[in-house]
């Protein structure tokens, strides 16, 4: 759980920003976004969900009937509530934003918005806020919002550490539950059951999840040549002596997550899955002792490009060397060729150098890593040798 | 798996409506709306992917060089390729798909879109289509795409039709599960990885997923006070006798699914639970039989307002009494008050009429409907009345 110290500080950050813009009123659509500012987790459907958050005054939401309990239950940073009964109902959620930021005062304001009217897909169509509200000067403050999360508190640092034993376990568990013959997905599935069931054990009902329907400990793992996909799609193939196997996951702790992907070998091993293995370990080695504060997010993936070409190996690599994460899976900035962000204590990095050989197979491992003072602190540490990873 | 056939029927209805606003080829962001159009499924990251569908000629996508074996291989629909290396990369992606726009002719069209550029949270930034292509003219056609999926093919309603067996199958293992002292979400994460390693057995390696870590047959159950919520959080509670669950679940075959929801109780069954189960199911018979062509959507929904008051529990409803499904979790039209779209033959419909009483329990059943020619046929078929769900 996040405490409601560390939303006041990330409240006080945007109220900082929206003054030193000149608005007066933060009003924000995106589910991902209020459960970051308020701790509000809900599926966005068809529903509009709005957050308010003035410069002065108290944070406010609109919302459906459906959630009014869930928000006075469990949502204390809210204050005010202005309900709507339905979408699209007998008058259009839109209209009711409208209205009750009237009454707010801030009809003619300036405000920061995350996007102009709900974005979902799920069958919802309505006017855009620049549309109900035409006198407010609406300005877009997504990059500010996702600049308040570049650099990680000491609770949201801690968040991900905490992640960590319980990455490891899922990894011990999907080595246990890999052989030749077994279904893919079918070990997968229950490797991460056994994982969420342990953890619930040992949590108990102390355990509450972070968002509609999430798994306590999430993972698994492709197999075979499909790895050769960054992103490939799960099929019903049995597993095979030789499989390369690109394992991934671990629990999610109030949102946050440690990344950690490793490259497994159902043996015997070939010569060429140990050359392109040994060649994945060392660039993501050169990626860790490029990361320190004060150099561009470019160079670190400039030098991994560069150890690539020298090895021969350019051509297999198919992405960029990192992500920013924490609170999203993926988040900006990015450890890529184009991102100049200079890099500073306090940001965190999946390093992810992967290589792709169609026909044969994927090579990627991914650890979280921590900018410091002085450098780069690993924080995922499940083994990365070969020897230590062969089934 | 959606035949080429359908997907074939998708563009050529894509193209007739473009024709007839009088667009010359649509432009499209939405990861959901290009797996529907394509058969390409992807995680929406910070990598923007463009399907770009012209009036007169192939269908065309921009994406980032590690999709590209997967799209060669597995998307036939898509017959042209422009490959951006990475977001942000050392040409921004928005560029490169201006670059393609003109080189495709289309620098000055009129271009049918569902947004003006990359709508990702995962840390992207961009510019809008509008701005890197100034020249041309944009169309918001979200409504037209929402519109062309409203009414379902012989096809799609046969992968409806054979999910509901799973669902179904899901619904029993989850009755196996269920004990006083046993922790509710270990027994949900249990109970869908039963009968998700049922189905890979029985479909062997002719299981595919439909997009990115779906889960074969995924599902659960909430139980407790917490039902009460119609979106609750699972959290580490262990099932207690009286408890009252809302299961739900099943399979999503090429994305398409049928919503199963039953709410059961774990006896022995208190007397207001029985009232306020046996009103549900009446609700729930009262949408059922108010829904045939001809007919608008709200007409449904008031019917069921009307005899929640008739009844005394018009303050215990929280939503309306369904939405559209299909290949999304939530589609249009909704079973509201307030959707006057009229009902014709080949919608489906979530049938969902709730009761929320706070500090007791949620009471919930949802069926998946097919509107036909003469009225509605019910597609899912688990028993719904008390004397079957108890526990």
């Amino acid at each position: 759980m996040i405490s409601q110290t560390e939303f006041e500080r990330r409240l006080n950050a945007v109220r900082g920003q929206l003054q030193a813009r000149g608005l007066e009123a933060l009003v924000q659509f995106s589910a991902v976004y209020n459960l970051y500012l308020s701790g509000f987790a809900h599926s966005p459907t068809e529903r509009p969900i709005v957050l308010i958050v003035p410069v002065e005054g108290e944070v406010s939401m609109l919302i459906p009937l459906l959630e009014e309990d869930h928000v006075r239950e469990r949502v204390p940073i809210v204050k005010e509530l202005r309900i709507y009964r339905e979408y699209p109902g007998q008058l259009h959620p839109m209209a009711q934003l409208a209205d009750f930021l009237r009454e707010l005062g801030l009809e003619s304001a300036r405000l920061g918005i995350d996007s102009d009217g709900h974005g979902s897909i799920y069958g919802y169509r309505g006017p855009a806020l620049s549309e109900v509200l035409p006198e407010a000067t609406l300005v877009n403050v997504r990059d500010m919002l996702e600049r308040l999360r570049v650099i990680k508190s000491e609770e949201e640092i801690n968040l991900v550490r905490s992640c960590v034993p319980w990455g490891n376990r899922l990894m011990e568990i999907i080595r246990e539950q890999v052989k030749p013959g077994v279904s893919e997905l079918e070990a997968s599935l229950r490797a991460f059951t056994e994982a969420s069931a342990e953890l619930l054990h040992e949590m108990g009902e102390a355990y509450r999840g972070y968002d509609n329907g999430s798994i306590p400990v999430l993972g698994g793992f492709v197999a075979g040549p499909k790895t050769a996909l960054p992103h490939p799609i799960d099929d019903g193939r049995a597993l095979q002596s030789g499989d390369v196997l690109i394992a991934w996951g671990g629990p999610r702790f109030a949102g946050y997550h440690a990344e950690l992907e490793r490259t497994m070998i159902l043996g015997p091993v070939s010569e060429r899955q140990r050359e392109l293995f040994k060649i994945m370990v060392a660039m993501q080695q050169v990626a860790f002792e490029a990361i320190k504060p004060g150099v561009p997010c470019s160079q670190v993936d400039h030098a991994v490009l560069d150890f690539a070409k020298r090895h021969n190996v350019l051509q297999l690599t198919r992405h960029h060397s990192g992500h920013g994460l924490g609170f999203q899976i993926h988040e900006a900035p990015f450890l890529d060729s184009g991102d100049t962000t200079v890099l500073e204590p306090g940001m965190m990095f999946s390093c992810e150098p992967g290589l792709y050989e169609l026909g044969l197979a994927g090579f990627r491992h991914s650890d979280s890593v921590l900018v410091t003072e002085t450098g780069a602190e690993l924080i995922t540490n499940y083994p990365r040798d070969l020897e230590s990873l062969i089934i």
